[in-house]
């Protein structure tokens, strides 16, 4: 396709009411968005910083209707975008500016085909919100615990294809470790139905690994089973001031090792942080009065019985036993202040302070947030050093982590007084990729490379990486119609 | 190459030759084995099922020293043969019939480079044997918990190679998930240094999983991040007599909800296999008198402290909880007898009694194992409606199972007073096949396809994903030449 005269400009319209003709003769008009206006909310997503065109939106309501979509693009050469919720933070499920696209809408395959409660497995569609999956198997008692802010509009597909993250992987992973089996249709238009729940398969190359997280590169996943918890009858959140990162991750362990484990989220919010919150909502009742430092939001839970059984000495068993601990990492010095809420209404402040981390950096004006993960043990260097780095270039860091992950969103705001714009970024980002690049780190832990990130993969990725990544991709989609411009850079289609 | 007229055996010695020759000059003459004698242990395996031949025994001692083996074969159109441990169970390490191959040995990679208590992860090469890890770890109070019949001599790359399970995948995971990155060779020689260690990293492709169970088919693992857990100090030990598979199931789900998830092992012994381990072992003393019918063997394991705790009516109180579950268990039908080890020495007898299984079924004399896996609730119909097929058949069967997992070792042995070679294996073949395809089950499980299985392949995979793993196999290895023969059925090289 090139974008000069008029020759070629009516060629590739006619291109284009054949295509658009072939798809509504297979699947029926009311599968397809088409109008202007229409299509619009579809060409860009909750990021607003991306947006492109497609010929229509498909709005497949069955695999087979997915798996002929696949088809009609490749017999003319149509590009093809899969999409779910579009809350993605990398522009992943959007066209990109060239080429001819057809957005796959996976919105109408939101059917939550079964849930197992004794086999503990749930089988979705890729359209099902992950809001709606979580109330569908609390009523069996289970939960499903992929969580994260957009919850309440994101779809399994995508949780699928960007591998999500979120606050509770410390306890139970993350949606590729969530996952036990896929159904997908690669870029020829095959259909592969790895539906099975087997917890041990192996019988060849591990194609849901593959295909999990690959940000919709080397086919569609239009639906998965995916594992179930029981749900815990027993939890104790509470907030942590500590003397350093390192004791952080200590004191982390030692929580672990008492409570067997029942650590589901452990997240870092140091004091500028909860200075941030309180500027953005001064009505709110921080947890520790005086400086945190090294402050963490924790939250543990149990489906043990005895764990929700009331002490004498007053609370919970889990809640007493934390206390042993916490109070044996005062005497020894890590924790210099703990606090454990005991109502339901602390525990929601304490969540609610959490929460309101977004609004908070964004009242805080212009910033930019790194998404980024090192080796649970260069964490603190990576903060000591990094915090050094952009002070002094005059930015104030706003920093929130999953610490038990080792991921930092690590957002570069302005020190009081000063202009954003006025400050390099530039000079930032170059100072966050060297000490990744010393430290071992990621440039993108949870949120996935999309469009937005695709640019540092080349000077990021080692060489060799990349290469059997674009092998693969050129074996599976030689034609580069998959979303392209996306995750892998400069993939070239075979002739 | 052809195995045809005299001039084309003298040009293949010439190039064995020549190729030996380049293979000394670059890494010395001490790092092979080329003597028939010598190379002999290594051209076939603990099955004795399968052997081969090869120009020599590559020993490297380091990364640099296996990518420059694997270039030179890629440069002489040598095959190559990764090989550690050589307890696998399907041939995967033994060089095929046709073709000069070099089997590179990682024999001499047994360095555990470092171990992180506070993150928790241990560095190892792929030539450590597991049992060696185990005692490593266990000096920091931590364990690894991958564990099976062979830990004294399989080593780590070929635990990753086949992403072993054994009998705590239930709690910790198979291989794959125990495993936080690769450094691995890939088929044209090149490094990939995936060794950060991060539990969150989405940039790519998913180079890890997809080499971690292909088997050395797309590359050589040399070394490896393992994640490590912290070493219990209660423990639960005991032998159920259950009404059905599926109230085991039911039962297992109670008791992790009792324990927070505390199960590591949980094993299926039905009453014919116990029978079987006495009479090879006639000593053997029993858990439970009587039919157990459904038999389970399954140990609880916790970190806690206060599951140490010793109980005013005696027992720690992880044995009291268990205690009390199996009691309402007991109640509503599910258990019909249980018994709780309650001194070392009766814990040891349980576990002797699950360690004699593989001998006890070779004292019953011919015998032919399935490893097979099945959705956790499809197990009770899969063995229901084998047994009869198998019975109808002559056959006498004799099941283990990693229940948790759905994963059976279903053994068919002779009924008492026929001759094993007179039956029909084919027949029962054709029986578990039929029902695994039924019931969505994996002919593979743990073992891996390898040599022995590779010929299932085509039969039991759906075409779709062998198309896929075919070309992704040819796109990193187009002259198939990295374990050729094995795991991927229908492999061509290109010119």
């Amino acid at each position: 396709m090139t974008s000069g005269g008029s020759a070629s400009l009516a060629s590739v319209q006619e291109l284009e009411t054949r295509f658009l003709k072939a798809c509504v003769d297979a699947l029926g008009a009311d599968r397809f968005v088409t109008g202007a206006v229409d299509k619009q909310p579809y060409l860009t997503d909750w990021t607003g910083e991306f947006t492109g065109d497609a010929i229509a939106i498909a709005r497949p309501r069955r695999t087979e209707e997915v798996a002929a979509l696949v088809k009609l693009c490749v017999e003319y050469g149509v590009q093809i975008v899969p999409q779910s919720g579009r809350t993605g933070l990398a522009g992943g499920a959007i066209p990109i500016g060239s080429g001819p696209s057809l957005v796959i809408s996976l919105e109408r395959m939101n059917a939550i085909r079964s849930i197992d409660s004794s086999s503990r497995t749930a089988v979705v569609e890729a359209g099902v919100i992950l809001e709606v999956l979580h109330d569908a198997v609390l009523k069996h008692d289970l939960v499903f615990p992929l969580t994260f802010g957009a919850k309440g509009s994101c779809m399994i597909g995508g949780a699928l294809a960007t591998n999500a993250g979120g606050s509770n992987v410390v306890k139970y992973g993350t949606t590729r470790e969530l996952c036990l089996g896929i159904e997908a249709v690669l870029p020829d238009g095959s259909v592969i139905n790895g539906m099975t729940g087997l917890r041990k398969d192996n019988t060849g190359l591990d194609l849901k690994d593959l295909l999990v997280g690959a940000e919709g590169t080397l086919g569609i996943i239009t639906a998965a089973v995916l594992k179930l918890a029981p749900r815990p009858t027993a939890r104790a959140t509470g907030f942590l001031a500590l003397g350093s990162l390192d004791e952080a991750l200590d004191t982390l362990n030692a929580i672990q090792d008492r409570t067997g484990g029942a650590v589901e989220a452990y997240e870092y919010m140091p004091q500028p942080m909860l200075d941030a919150i309180c500027r953005a909502f001064p009505q709110t009742s921080l947890p520790l009065t005086g400086d945190v430092g090294t402050g963490i939001l924790f939250e543990v839970a149990s489906t043990r019985p005895s764990d929700a059984e009331m002490m004498d000495e007053g609370g919970t068993r889990l809640e007493s036993e934390l206390l042993a601990e916490l109070e044996a990492q005062m005497e020894n010095g890590a924790v210099l202040d703990a606090v454990i809420a005991s109502s339901e209404r602390q525990r929601d402040d304490l969540w609610r302070m959490r929460e309101s981390v977004l609004e908070s950096i964004q009242h805080a004006g212009p910033y930019y947030t790194f998404d980024l993960s090192l080796p649970l043990g260069r964490v603190a260097e990576f903060v000591a050093k990094m915090d050094v780095a952009a002070k002094d270039l005059g930015f104030a860091p706003l920093v929130i982590g999953h610490l038990g992950d080792g991921n930092l969103h690590y957002a570069l705001s302005a020190a009081e007084g000063v202009d954003f714009h006025d400050l390099s970024l530039d000079a930032a980002k170059a100072a966050a990729f060297d000490l990744l690049a010393d430290l071992h780190g990621s440039f993108s832990a949870e949120h996935g490379i999309g469009q937005s990130k695709l640019g540092l993969m080349d000077g990021m990725k080692e060489p060799a990486q990349l290469a059997a990544m674009r092998r693969i991709k050129q074996a599976l989609d030689p034609q580069n119609l998959m979303n392209p411009g996306k995750l892998i850079p400069g993939v070239e289609a075979r002739p």
